[in-house]
């Protein structure tokens, strides 16, 4: 079979031999994965990664203990929890200690013609629900968090700060909750997507002061939390959604003299997101960039790199 | 009158006259006063202070529009606040865009003889509640915001990092609140008043990792937080009290990656401080290191300076 292969900031396809799949794991046959920025921050060398990557993925069941998965399209949780510490009993197995992360850490990725997973992880994709519009289960989940984490009214008024993948994925979440959404991002054709699906856009080049109680900080950019609380009223809350490399500088003395609180916000529920993606309040076809087949990982990765580039899908063959 | 004079970093203490009392204000001869961090941090030269500072103070009320008041003995919340805005509408005056604070920005403090502040500030002070008991009241207020902003149960363990005056308020208003509470610092001296208290105490030299749901970051130095963070469960909570200077550099990644929260917590109500310290929970005189008379000011912030001590009393003659 061929899997791609990150090592040393090079990206390849090689052919290597399908993986047994243990006891409780599924065989995946690959139909299509998206490209994540983490997936471009592997290949950077962030976290001293080598080997195959992808996380966002949809695929077929070829193997597995349970007979009525055996065909079935999927999607898949991507933090592979032991199941028995006292995270994974209180159904938060994405804090398991002991977890590995699908083609992240501990676990090979989906970037692959065939890979496996615990059957636990997986979840059944709708018939009606098209593979493309699967792909984005798992980032639509990571937006889905934020209403895990914070109450939002409807009609409550939120900011999106950043128009990039998550940003937009936010802001579309968000909408389809009931909260007027404001983006503001620099992409006119990106802010565009925005626009459509119902949110107010704003250029970022001047950020209002002390408006928003709520604030999702998706900006992927080192100054993007200073200015996210900039924005954030007193009392209010920062969703901090983009994760960037090393030390960010940050004045703690506003968040604190204006009591803002700042919420970390990783992986979500697969359930929520999937019963959005088969309605048809998010645009997400809107937002694949171009889409490539296995074979050529490297040019999808070339591409996926590019400003202004937003998701890039790899077709299995 | 007397009156203490910032400038400089001199602490001088000058011949001024009473000040004129606005419409609203009460006058207030002082009793005692208590030096602040922040004050020391005025003196410093951080926010481009000069001016008479303090913001802790028991006094008596000397001239008022509401006579029920002349006469009383007060503690004054310290925010000005407009009174007419949405913040002061919603009791938030502590937040209000158009405040000045006492002692601290835009209305002369209480370290002078004589000081005005808004009736609507002012709280009397029960009979049987020591003048030097309640000087305590703002930071106890400052501690007893923490229980406004976050949920904490009965029984709940929550760690306090720093054993300074602010951790060790915040570890006596939890322990009277009900929660188990373990106070990590570096001064024996201080921990045995939090043992006193019916904390357990821990030397700071090692800090467990994700062990605590609460986190109360009240080290007051800039490499606090992340160790705050570092202590703290998945889905966890840091409540970030002291502030520091300038820019902190901070990984995010761990609190977005651990969906941490971190809650800005800065000046309470002084109800719930009044009503703690009317009980006999809170032993907030073995946390008053000297006192001196208003007169000696300057040896009194010399005096605050050195580590090691904590509250210092300013007593009016």
């Amino acid at each position: 079979m061929l899997a791609v292969q990150l090592e040393g900031g090079r990206v390849d396809v090689r052919e290597a031999p399908i993986p047994a799949r243990p006891p409780g794991f599924a065989l995946i046959r690959l139909l299509a994965a998206g490209i994540c920025n983490t997936d471009l921050e592997l290949q950077r060398g962030y976290y001293g990664f080598s080997g195959t990557p992808g996380h966002e993925f949809v695929g077929v069941v070829v193997e597995a203990d349970e007979a009525a998965l055996i065909g079935r399209r999927v999607v898949g949780e991507i933090n592979l929890a032991c199941g028995a510490c006292e995270w994974c009993r209180a159904g938060l197995g994405r804090h398991c200690p002991h977890r590995a992360v699908l083609g992240i850490a501990g676990h090979p990725g989906a970037f692959s013609e065939y890979f496996t997973l615990p059957e636990r992880n997986l979840h059944a994709v709708p018939d009606h629900i098209s593979t493309e519009r699967a792909t984005f289960t798992e980032p639509v989940a990571a937006a889905c968090e934020i209403l895990d984490q914070v109450v939002i009214p409807w009609g409550g008024e939120v900011a999106v700060l950043g128009d990039g993948k998550l940003g937009l994925l936010a802001a579309q979440v968000l909408l389809a909750h009931g909260a007027r959404v404001h983006v503001y991002g620099r992409h006119a054709a990106k802010l565009a997507i925005a626009g459509a699906c119902g949110a107010v856009t704003f250029d970022n080049g001047s950020l209002p002061a002390s408006r928003y109680e709520w604030v999702v900080e998706a900006t992927g950019a080192v100054e993007g939390l200073a200015a996210a609380i900039r924005m954030t009223r007193p009392r209010g809350t920062v969703i901090m959604k983009s994760t960037v490399h090393g030390e960010v500088p940050l004045d703690t003395a506003p968040a604190i003299v204006n009591e803002i609180t700042l919420v970390g916000s990783r992986c979500g529920r697969f359930e929520p997101a999937l019963a959005l993606l088969a309605g048809d309040r998010l645009r997400v076809e809107e937002m694949i960039s171009d889409r490539f087949p296995l074979a050529d990982a490297a040019r999808a990765f070339e591409r996926a790199s590019v400003g202004g580039v937003l998701k890039v899908l790899l077709d299995a063959a």
